[in-house]
């Protein structure tokens, strides 16, 4: 499959986020940025992109997209289909990019701006073609969040529009399309809101930059990561709904706590006053393990809420299922005389241990992944389990063969030993599926179940079929080395 | 041990959550409250809480507290160290509860109010006592947010202040000492200026209810539930630091992009667009549904930093060490002929499968907490690992002989089966612990690793010497049903 071409303009922190973005779904990108040290910050944004963003998946990634330096922006720009250009805030800087850009790009390819603060028809002022000039506003780490505000003007083109939201949509972001121009678009509002009062808190010496970044992380910051506001202040005005809620908050909108008709001055002593506040707090940490920190603590919230099926977990799930719909190989279950491939992926962040290699729970949590895929091959899926019917397991015997390292690729083939009416015998091969090195070996026998009563029953005629048809060819192969085999120091 | 007593004023969504962070502290709590609905409304909260407050914790939680439901402020307040007032916030309704409650309790109990607005001088205002009266606004839900807003006026006793800081941290809570009086504290401070800015971009139709908290969750929201504002953008400002940044967001600051000086009118017809988006938004769920959703997210994000020791994950880890410090049952390894418990806790919400029991990935999760208990128990600590020695599991059996449901209590105990000079050969057996009802059981071989060469190597003789201790014993029991055997369709 021939990849899609990217051009970034701009390689910073937003920039090489955008590049990362790109190459781990799958895109080429072309990059020009004439900084001397581009390259080197790209790589770092990169190596930090690598081992988190693969770690929201739970298939496989395609394969990663190829980065060209090029040494002009004609270079960059005459083949893409994606524009982002992420270059500093000065509306000259940017109109001068466009001019020179749009001058060798293809007219149906989307020019996206990074930036925060102008509104996109203020960007195409005195553009050959403003219909291809949309804000497409991201947040740091562009690798992790989903969000990114695009914002179009009147002189947008409505094809090129829905084009722009289903790409964003493809690189697993989540597009919120700005109903109108404002300054700023809609988070930095919100942001510069609360930033303007925390400021004001500090100048009047009432918190510390510590004070004031635990009376959000220990309180509504874990709600905000999950709810946002007004889902939170949902659930606070209760049962009786938010026009309740509204009434009870509304009397101290017209009595402001907040010093909002006030603006601090940005004093040399008020920067100071921050700047040695915040090395106090979070000095200890170079930005690389504060970055590092953040990524993984981002990975796991984000996980966490895909276990729940919720919020960004929605969007992950979403995003599986399209990366599933492209398969990188061919379907794997075609029924020969060999084990079926029933998991492909790497070794999480999460999963490393004290000794430094995946903790042994975790052999458990790859072959349970792998027992329940082939449990779905078989025809045991959501709507068999509620009809009522379900395998559980009665025995596992798992042999250690290999320690399996961070980010280690990893896959498990599966051999049915043996079957009846109620019962399968599974064999699981874990193998690092770069080199081929045997992990590890699972061996599990499961019970059908009938999850009404609790006790054990036929599995249906079409799961026993399913069994049959795939025993008939496993029965072909050698038993498998290691397989009936009893614990025991010898 | 004698448990403490609080004594909580008003049980609504605040006092219940107080009431819940007590009595799953192990606190008895008087309620006051002559609502008729009281009562049914605490128990909600309750079982929100203990479905999720004890999922926070990876040790055994004290004996819950007794709740007792007076009939006067006097029965209520007369023995208790700590009392919160949670009543409605009119400062003539907080007046009276004062003026009342401080005839009966003890001029040495501390009284906390819930006032997310009044300062600690206001409260004290005509009261008798003013010394023991103090501001701790906590968050909702109040049994899982652990930031607490402590604020003292000059007639407060800085023993009490002291004492106060401390029993809020045997709550689990993170007490944030306010600096000084202002309306508002700090948090809600924050809160209101970036609520004022989202109800103008809602009356400007500028965005929904819905874009806005999609705006805050898949973007900064995910970021400051661990990091708050001032230390996310350190990391943006990059190696050259905060004052860096501040240069850069500065101009932005004499500029203002959000409405600040400006007071959005809260006419009806702004409340009833709130109200319909909010229903067309997350009218889908209850109340009820809504607030376990936002329970499990919490306990997911929480225990996401306690895995990386990050935030309130270090304040998690602080409070199961204080747990632990005053060990319930007396220490287990005092050494006879019978196996070692390795492993109480219960089954947590994130452990339960399509299936509707613990998953069985998970009973590897316990088993191997369980391995990991005994390798300490025979001295095979952090400083024994750094030093380059640990043992690696070999090979697993797992016999899963009984569903484990949610919230369920677990024990696990270990009997050491053979041992020698690089090998130990154990087997668990995972119980519930209420009934005695044998859930699962765990044969596991290991082999002592030298970690700088990855082969194996002998245990240090102090090591070899514990192993050989336990072993003495062990060797009297006998052998466990279900040890060496392989598994089989028979």
């Amino acid at each position: 499959m021939m990849r899609k071409q990217a051009a970034c303009i701009g390689g910073g922190v937003i920039g090489g986020g955008w590049i990362a973005r790109f190459i781990l779904n799958g895109w080429d990108v072309n990059v020009f940025d004439p900084q001397a040290d581009a390259r080197d910050k790209i790589e770092q944004v990169l190596e930090n992109a690598r081992r988190s963003l693969p770690a929201l998946a739970d298939v496989a990634m395609p394969e990663e997209g190829v980065i060209r330096y090029c040494d002009t922006l004609k270079q960059a720009v005459e083949n893409a289909l994606w524009i982002q250009e992420s270059v500093p805030e000065r509306l000259a800087v940017k109109h001068a990019v466009f001019k020179e850009l749009q001058k060798y790009c293809k007219s149906d390819a989307i020019i996206g701006s990074s930036t925060s603060g102008f509104t996109p028809s203020q960007l195409q002022q005195n553009s050959a073609n403003p219909s291809q000039i949309f804000v497409a506003h991201p947040f740091n780490p562009v690798y992790l969040l989903p969000l990114v505000e695009v914002v179009a003007s009147a002189d947008n083109c409505a094809d090129l529009q829905q084009q722009a939201l289903r790409i964003l949509t493809e690189l697993g972001m989540s597009p919120l399309l700005v109903r109108g121009e404002i300054a700023a678009h809609i988070a930095d509002r919100l942001l510069e809101a609360l930033w303007r009062e925390a400021l004001w808190l500090i100048n009047d010496d009432l918190a510390t930059t510590s004070e004031i970044d635990d009376a959000i992380r220990f309180g509504f910051g874990l709600r905000w990561a999950q709810m946002g506001l007004f889902e939170t202040y949902r659930i606070a005005g209760g049962e009786a709904g938010m026009a309740h809620f509204m009434a009870q908050f509304g009397p101290a909108l017209q009595w402001p706590w907040s010093k909002l008709t006030n603006v601090p001055a940005l004093t040399d002593e008020l920067i100071e006053k921050i700047a040695s506040q915040s090395d106090q707090q979070s000095g200890a940490y170079s930005i690389r393990e504060l970055e590092r920190i953040r990524d993984d603590n981002l990975v796991g919230f984000m996980r966490v809420q895909k276990a729940h099926n919720w919020g960004v977990g929605k969007l992950l799930k979403a995003h599986d299922q399209q990366l599933q719909a492209v398969p990188a190989k061919p379907a794997a279950i075609i029924l020969h005389a060999q084990p079926l491939i029933m998991y492909q992926g790497r070794v999480l962040p999460a999963w490393i241990d004290y000794n430094g290699h995946m903790n042994e729970a975790h052999y458990l949590t790859v072959l349970s992944a792998a027992t329940d895929k082939f449990m779905l091959t078989v025809g045991v899926d959501e709507d068999y389990i509620s009809g009522g019917g379900s395998y559980f397991t009665l025995e596992t015997h798992i042999r250690h063969l290999a320690e399996a390292k961070l980010n280690q690729p990893l896959q498990i083939t599966t051999q049915l030993i043996s079957c009846d009416a109620k019962r399968m015998h599974l064999f699981h091969r874990l193998t690092d599926s770069s080199s081929g090195k045997l992990l590890a070996t699972g061996e599990h026998l499961l019970l059908h179940m009938d999850l009404t009563s609790g006790k054990s029953c036929l599995a249906s005629e079409r799961v026993q079929a399913k069994l049959q048809s795939i025993f008939e060819y496993h029965a072909l192969l050698d038993k498998p080395e290691g397989a009936g085999n009893a614990i025991g120091v010898k």
